[in-house]
């Protein structure tokens, strides 16, 4: 049985990007179209879409964007691929730390150079692909969901931090893929969702996209986790990933290292769920995952409006890095990898790169 | 060398009780006047004034209120001591979790039952233990700061949740009563303060405190306190308590549990600072610390704008109970109680029986 969610985050539409407008949820649900290749630069930086595989299916569409304006102004095939190229690298820069930006882009940049085809076949080519990342997104995630769903417990409850869902990704989600899945097979399931400060991502978003679907959700605030925990009422934990070391340590949104801590005191399974183009092989650990620094303002105002006293310093990492010993499992779409992740990520690579 | 700081949280004043309205701050400082019990009842529970040591004042206070509306209508004795008691035990019900109220009332109660005077005498009595009640707060805080400032390393960064500051208290603080003891002596040291959603007491309060009386403060998400310990940025976590069992399991702001789990994980040590009022002996463990219930828009909403879907559902406890075996030491006006705080406890509480 499969589980119909109502939510399309981003999709491209003729020549240009469609996407929710997140920066409003759940005031409201809106459009906005995407049209240049800078929007989406500042779309991206300014989390008008957010989510780790939502913003790497962005930066595809960003390539395509600034490869119709190139071709207005550049004749020169050899030009053509050099500057757009430039540009895709450029689009990669619109955030640090998840690297499904980084993997989309590399993506588009295969397609340029291996591309036979004049400046608009290059075009149509890269729209495709976007077109295919698009797809292959929702079918990773369904498969994500199958996995994951069948270590969810009768009657669960999963606590989930931040937002892992459709609105993270094309549409069904990782984490909240899970979470579809699970309740598809047994609606007795439900979900806790930590409000995530400072962008509020699971009181705005996932709350909105669960309540959207019709699955259960209670909002607690990111302090309250190991409360709830303590009372026996969280069965299992569920979060999405930014990045995920060769060694397994894995970047997520800030606070999501808090609740790791507070999962294993209470012996609690923690999982990430995510595509393995989250997975950076290139780096050994965690360590070596930029951490975004975001602005002041997330931290000092709420809804515009200033929430502390003036003169008070700010840092405002915008992640953190729960370490691989923290980690039960990596739900991904080739199945749930295990401990010791460095051999079972290798593995998984490897089988990968067989097959391809 | 002794730190001044410029704020009174709540005053006898005459015939009324004075204080700092502490729900527009930071926005506005201004004091408000209560002047019945009825009101005292209403500004302790609607957290007018808040902090465990704070709201045990303001409970003694009200008492006083009580008796001066009493005495208006109530000629015999008999009947106003008889109906005072049980506006006493009333007042005990304005907030459930904090014991010093409980305390401070009962305190009152004795000053009651005790008395030799008439109506009229009863009244200035009660007064005069409300204001000797009030002194012997801040003397406390100082003492709870002395002993405290001895375990703060040089230049230390201590961080904090929720307020337990001067605003929790007539003046001084507890746990920042800690950091301002610690200040007049190194003026290198410095706070981190977690927000503390849902009623960001640390944003607003505790930052505004501080400020207030230019200490360095650094305000932070409650999800992020994970963060920065593990970049080894944070030296020691203290904290407030709402009301400590006899073995050492102490109440206090929801998400305390979750900062002592994650403090427990890097090694850094945990420590409560409180007045021995805050210690119930009559309960053995934090099991039987009734948890308040609060409402459900402290979760819903930030200053009146809905931040999250509708059709969520909430529960919002308002404190947590870390238990014992995460508290390194307990900083009290008679020193540093240290594990096995069965022990620890029973002996202060003996010394002190002695001395009385």
């Amino acid at each position: 049985m499969e589980f119909k969610s109502k939510i399309k985050t981003i999709e491209w539409v003729d020549n240009y990007s469609k996407m929710v407008d997140q920066t409003v949820v759940p005031y409201e649900y809106k459009f906005v179209n995407i049209t240049t290749g800078d929007d989406m630069f500042v779309a991206i930086r300014n989390m008008i879409v957010r989510g780790a595989p939502a913003i790497g299916i962005a930066g595809a569409h960003g390539v395509v964007l600034y490869a119709q304006e190139l071709a207005e102004r550049i004749d020169s095939r050899e030009e053509f691929v050099s500057e757009l190229v430039k540009k895709a690298e450029y689009m990669k820069t619109s955030r640090p730390t998840a690297v499904n930006l980084m993997w989309a882009c590399e993506k588009q940049i295969e397609v340029i150079k291996n591309s036979k085809a004049d400046i608009k076949g290059i075009i149509e080519e890269l729209k495709q692909n976007g077109i295919n990342l698009e797809n292959e997104d929702i079918k990773i995630n369904k498969k994500i969901g199958d996995y994951g769903s069948e270590i969810v417990p009768k009657g669960a409850t999963i606590l989930t931090h931040c937002n892992a869902g459709a609105l993270a990704t094309v549409g069904y989600g990782t984490a909240l893929g899970v979470v579809r899945s699970a309740y598809a097979k047994d609606n007795t399931i439900q979900v806790f969702a930590d409000e995530t400060r400072p962008r509020q991502q699971g009181a705005r978003i996932t709350t909105f996209e669960l309540a959207m679907d019709g699955i259960p959700v209670t909002l607690i605030t990111d302090g309250m986790c190991s409360y709830f925990m303590n009372k026996g009422m969280i069965d299992m934990v569920v979060v999405g990933a930014d990045r995920i070391a060769a060694n397994g340590d894995t970047a997520n949104k800030i606070g999501t290292y808090t609740v790791a801590i507070a999962a294993k005191y209470h012996n609690i399974p923690f999982y990430i769920a995510a595509p393995l183009s989250t997975i950076d092989t290139s780096i050994e650990s965690g360590k070596e995952i930029p951490i975004e620094e975001r602005s002041h303002e997330e931290v000092t105002h709420i809804n515009g409006k200033r929430i502390c006293a003036e003169g008070v310093n700010i840092i405002n990492p915008g992640f953190d890095v729960t370490p691989h010993e923290l980690i039960a499992g990596i739900i991904t779409e080739k199945g749930i990898l295990r401990p010791d992740y460095k051999k079972s990520i290798a593995q998984v690579f490897e089988s990968n790169l067989a097959k391809a």
